[in-house]
């Protein structure tokens, strides 16, 4: 089968499985008071270009929930785009580690928040303080849709939140497919556009399993990491974690694994005989492919998912930092020859 | 340095490595929707002699709160030992994951709980119903002490658990030193004496990181896995978590690990010159050593833990899977050097 | 001044104040092991015309949530008019005490849900699993919009609801005057049309304050009274509030009182010279009255509250039990008059 | 039936009454924009010598959970006696207020904590951080064993609190009890002792229904006052709150009354034929009474609690500001004559 189905049904970088190896060896301070941890402190401080706080963790859920608790009070708002995924596709983790968090979604063109949009939400929910106190911006890089916001749309989504005292939170599960397509700096397209916390993905790119949240304010710290050891999400054996990080961020991996994925779904978008619906900025191609021909392709041995939620007949179609120029090619004529 | 801090300074067991690299080979179903995952629960079934329900975790505080909150509600009150590490050293994960049960920590000689105070505690607690609702015992098994329940201790603890309508809990962080100790099998310390849920510990023994939630009573699951999804537990890459897991259960590598451990622990109490603090059942020995040659040895490049709770003076030292007779025996001359 | 703003700055009917009178003499047990509490019990089985279960509250708030988090789990989802008190003007009680559960406002005409749209949204919702478990659909009875729900718009709802397998909880913040608008009876309205808890609202209609949870599914109770103790909405005092809700239902003095409030909307909507915003079947009119003309009248006397939810020069205008047709008409002049 | 159970069995005091009926008539501002509450707060400036913020509340339990919530964050730890109210009695509702904080109950002779084993176990709990984060300090005044603490006694135990970066909040359900017996200022037993927010009682002591938290650290009222409207605890119509509360405090109604319960524990006290388990400070006798002779004692007309906590035989006899002499003596002749 080959499997255009997540990027989380690929495995794990070479690299990756050898540094668990030489991490595996010997005993090693507990909490995060490893060789390895610094270091990946160290190379996130070099790669966001000044001092950076990072707490490790597991899954992209617990990343978000816990930044976003970490920046909102359990009356707080959060404001995200109507299909984010803290919103859809979290079971309700966000108002969990908030202690009860009120998220807004609001509908926006290609998976993208708009500014103005937002500041008419906000200015409503929050012009009598009934309903809660406007806290968070949210914003997912790239987008669930595929699409890359620019860092002039970051800057001005960054000033509609913090004109109300909130803050930015970036979902960055696929972060690095993000910087690979806009060929800005991790730095840009964050704190320098405002952004207060990143979540950084490496699931999806080439690790086990490991993200990372990125922290810009050093205020926010304290509260943060008290949540993530209350939610037991730190691990004792921190250096298991750090240590694929370590190698997602040494020689570029992230950067080369994104890039590839980009442009596996570039090439799958320029040769494809069907309706593409949405921008394919990065590694996620969503197209027009009637079920009876989606389900010869499938027979072929191919596998994606369907995507009601953009209309009759709609598939998503995800390249990953694994997938090859010949399983892109494979498919293509799949879809051709299943007209 | 030779490392008696804590068994979670340990690495991995090569054999985990192996496994972690042939799982990362492909694409898989994510979510535990894959083959691995179907074996580790497979595996259980056999090892624990009936269908059981398995959800992999990352953390034992996770697996803590999460089975205490799966069974019992907000107004819950959970009774544990005083030193019981769900209620000492998890930052209130229980009463956080739960919305907020009342954890009553209970006093008992040599880490363990005794039936009788525990009926006494409950039934001043319960009488009147404004406190809480009885909903919880929890065990740790092996003791935070170094001890081990007998099969008839477990059974009068879920008796009296079971009496008021409540579950009981097993923290099992060291669940494979207990069954390596007592020489009773999985299902004669678990379920046969009324436990409910077992958090079966992997971390401390052989794994780089992972803990298994086996749960006796198929009626919790569906509020189980609710919650761990919502507490971003649950990987999109869970087959990283059941090689481990697979492998941990083959070949009965979790006692061979646990035996090991414990033997060293009884070395090392066997040949120690100086007090013995608590009944070596298991793999740690609780020690008197004066502070002044506490430090002689630490100097010599040994490392351990003061463990001021057992008075002054005192001690843990802490034998892993990967202690060598030889760590014990330069530990023992340390010792005896340092008089 | 004359007073248009809410129903809850009017006082108290006389009889209320006579009862508490009455009741404050010697002693009595608490906590509702009393007679007038059984009595108000007693006099809701009569008027629903069935056994129900009460229970006694301050606020609509607590009422509302408490209703709500006895019926959703934490990571239940709760479908109401985008408009709907619960939402808007809650501070998110229902999310603190459900434990964070997550309200889905829909957009409504009129301030009604529409059983298709709801449909809609909660398939959408409901379909993958991963957003959260419909649990619980919430009608507002009279609506925020000054709306009466008919008893077939409430049964199709609760059937959309009981689909899914959640609740429906009403809203009668203004029960009453939605009983007196429709002439349907208290049963129609709310237990044979499918509805499981009802929030029977006194204090915006003649009592000091009180409200009153009204339970047709006796297996809520338990959970739903635990919650209640928990939230410290349990009065030691009880008899306070019953003696209140007591005479509240003696001789019919809430519909009285709301027939009233309903006539003097009734006679403003039908003299009134200005656009009327949406439909006056109960005792509010929304109107559309320009800035000046409204400081002008403002300037005579009146008072009411601007709404710019529904457009620009938006006023609410609530008649309460103690308007007069004097009061009424005295505004109709000035309004007039202000021209 | 002469009644000697509780204070909260007891009525309201005549003024109060008509301090309602007075505020009934006629419209008035909502949410406490209205002239009594705003009295309210000066009286409360004037008995307590310094500006303080005040939130009135209907319930001790929501008083002391919404003021511990303030003061402590969801990983905070409270230190209290072990038996006190708001461990033992109030269903877990600071746990569910602050989000999951930690209740310490700490034994204590004649019901008062003493500031030399707060210092121990705050010591103990608060070492390595890994238990929580001591937050506050919990004082009962007078304390549940009717015993009342002196100025020095809580300015001890405020220090132990400060210390540690924690808070000082005092249950005064009977706090003018306390005042009337240690014939201290108001100012002297709460803020000049260290208190930072104390829930003063009126319920027990003459009121209807009405407890007011009075806050001495104006930081803590916003969280405070947003914590009380999500919880619900706001009335539309607070003026009914604050009349009474209005009421209470002028002429010294709230003194006279606990003076008069104090007198009438005393006149019990000293009367009593038969053994006194506590110190008579305040307006309650603990005394040992056979089960037989009880039951005699019941048979003729009086009713009082059990009281098992304190060993075989013993009860608790409650004075309120409506016992009468006659009621006491008639008390004391039942109890002689039951011998």
């Amino acid at each position: 089968m080959i499997d255009f189905r997540s990027d989380n049904t690929h495995g794990a970088s070479p690299e990756v499985i050898d540094a668990l190896a030489r991490a595996s060896v010997g005993t090693s301070s507990s909490y995060g008071e490893d060789r390895l941890t610094d270091r990946v402190r160290e190379r996130c401080n070099s790669l966001f270009e000044r001092e950076v706080d990072i707490v490790p963790v597991l899954t992209g859920t617990s990343g978000n929930a816990l930044a976003i608790a970490s920046m909102t009070p359990p009356w707080g708002t959060v404001f995200c785009h109507a299909h984010a995924h803290i919103h859809r596709d979290e079971l309700g983790a966000p108002e969990f580690f908030s202690g009860g968090a009120k998220l807004f979604p609001i509908a926006g063109h290609n998976g993208k928040l708009a500014p103005a949009e937002v500041t008419r939400v906000i200015g409503e929910v929050g012009r009598e303080g009934r309903t809660g106190r406007p806290s968070c911006v949210s914003i997912t890089q790239a987008t669930e849709e595929g699409t890359v916001y620019t860092v002039d749309e970051i800057t001005r989504l960054s000033e509609v939140a913090h004109r109300v005292g909130g803050r930015v939170h970036m979902d960055g599960a696929r972060f690095a497919n993000a910087v690979a397509a806009s060929g800005e700096s991790p730095a840009a397209l964050t704190w320098r556009a405002g952004v207060d916390m990143l979540v950084f993905g490496a699931t999806k790119n080439g690790v086990l399993v490991a993200e990372m949240l990125v922290v810009f304010d050093h205020s926010l710290l304290d509260e943060l990491t008290t949540r993530w050891v209350r939610a037991g999400h730190r691990l004792s054996k921190m250096r298991f974690l750090s240590a694929q990080l370590d190698t997602y961020l040494a020689d570029d991996l992230w950067l080369r694994n994104a890039r590839h994925a980009n442009a596996m779904a570039a090439r799958l978008a320029s040769g494809l005989d069907a309706e593409i619906l949405r921008p394919v900025d990065a590694n996620i191609v969503f197209a027009r492919i009637a079920p009876e021909r989606a389900r010869t392709i499938r027979e072929k041995g191919f596998d994606f998912y369907d995507w009601p939620l953009f209309g009759e007949g709609a598939v998503r179609l995800v390249c990953g930092f694994s997938t090859t120029e010949r399983d892109v090619d494979a498919l293509l004529a799949a879809i051709r020859e299943a007209q």
